[in-house]
């Protein structure tokens, strides 16, 4: 793997999610996970099955981020290009990787048809990762398929969500396992009425992301403001403050 | 309004959607409501709250496509830049709208602060937007503001969804009515065991836009098979096609 930097990108491919068919559940809990392990996911990029559309997006995802993922467009049928399109962009082109194509007889015996055995092609030089960082065979794992820096998950929610934890195992093992704290102050101010707070929290704090989102329709709160860094203390005096300068008993932490 | 083209791309804006605190909610009701409207949102790209991604995305987005979208960073506090960026992107600056400023002020009344009146800034040469076509004062709405061929909607998704309102109004009286129809085929069979027969049906309807999404831990079904296309015949006749050649009993309409 190259040296990883700290920016990670996401490549959502699908028809159904431009269409309005399917709402995205991916990005949120890949998001939630590179946070926690202090890597910045930067832009997410969606796309429909086109391959050279694609190709184009990964292309440029790959030579600008460490940590690229792309979610959807694996599988059997015709709709699904990614892994051609990701070799395409990474210079190379696809091949049958024994072991996953091992693993596919093994699973399916006699059942086993040539539109199984598609889901044994990869780019070449893939790389396959399991939780336990041995080869597949060994750890028993269906694995993730990485391309140099760019990860190819399926689009599924179940299926995406399983690689997370592949994903996991392998940040922890490359010691990315401090990342950025998180703290939450829910208010019943309105946002307009806190800018000035807002504003001068910013400017004493200025190692501390700060979010302030209204939230509408809800009898309980107003405004959740939050607070990002990789200092615990700090977040936690940022959040402390906020509620201290904010009326009594109209702010309380989340 | 500039020839409006018939494809559309949408610019989702906030660091919370990409730590992974929210998950965002608007692609799938825009894209919906575009798709019945004929317009094929094409592209959707979700960036921080940085001024110069912002105005870069927008740059890029709004060159390439006849309607854009922004979602979020519409607000009074630190982290609301989107008007600005806009602006920036589209050769001009921010100039309070004085339509905006006196609905803001009738709405306060006496509560009225500068923060609140922040958010009647605008791009210069905004138009405001609503269901009627009359001006807001005359309509009694809220209206949807537009820069060329930016659409700016706020990110909370309640408010989001009644600028879609708006939208649509809109996208009716400019004689988008006749969209792309839609149907769906659940079948229990696994998507790999139809790959011959799918590849089958691509061929023989070109014009037709066929999808196909494993289910993964469902009792009912395995796969969704959907068909978009202008013709509600052949949309009708490709997936009676599907049906008529799976397994008997196997298949069904969505």
């Amino acid at each position: 793997m190259r040296e990883p930097d700290k920016r990670a990108a996401l490549l959502l491919i699908g028809n159904e999610l431009l269409t309005g068919k399917v709402r995205d559940a991916n990005t949120q809990p890949l998001a939630e996970l590179l946070f926690r392990h202090g890597i910045a996911l930067s832009r997410v990029v969606m796309v429909g099955d086109e391959r050279d559309t694609i190709v184009q997006e990964v292309e440029a995802l790959a030579s600008s981020y460490g940590w690229v993922f792309t979610s959807g467009g694996v599988g059997p049928t015709h709709d699904d290009i990614t892994m051609d399109a990701v070799a395409v962009a990474q210079g190379t082109h696809v091949v049958t990787h024994p072991e996953l194509a091992a693993m596919i007889r093994a699973r399916y015996g006699e059942r086993c048809s040539e539109a199984h055995l598609r889901m044994a092609n990869v780019p070449e030089g893939s790389i396959l990762e399991t939780t336990e960082g041995g080869p597949p065979a060994e750890t028993r794992e269906w694995p993730a398929v990485r391309c140099k820096n760019v990860w190819i998950f399926p689009g599924v929610p179940e299926a995406f969500r399983m690689k997370l934890g592949i994903l996991s195992a392998v940040l922890r093992r490359h010691g990315h396992t401090s990342g950025l704290c998180s703290a939450a102050v829910f208010t019943t101010q309105e946002e307009s009425a806190m800018v000035a707070i807002l504003d001068q929290l910013v400017r004493e704090v200025p190692s501390i992301s700060i979010g302030s989102y209204p939230k509408w329709f809800d009898e309980t709160y107003k405004t959740k403001v939050t607070f990002d860094g990789e200092s615990e203390a700090l977040v936690k005096d940022a959040a402390e403050k906020l509620v201290a300068r904010l009326p009594a008993g109209t702010a309380w932490f989340g």
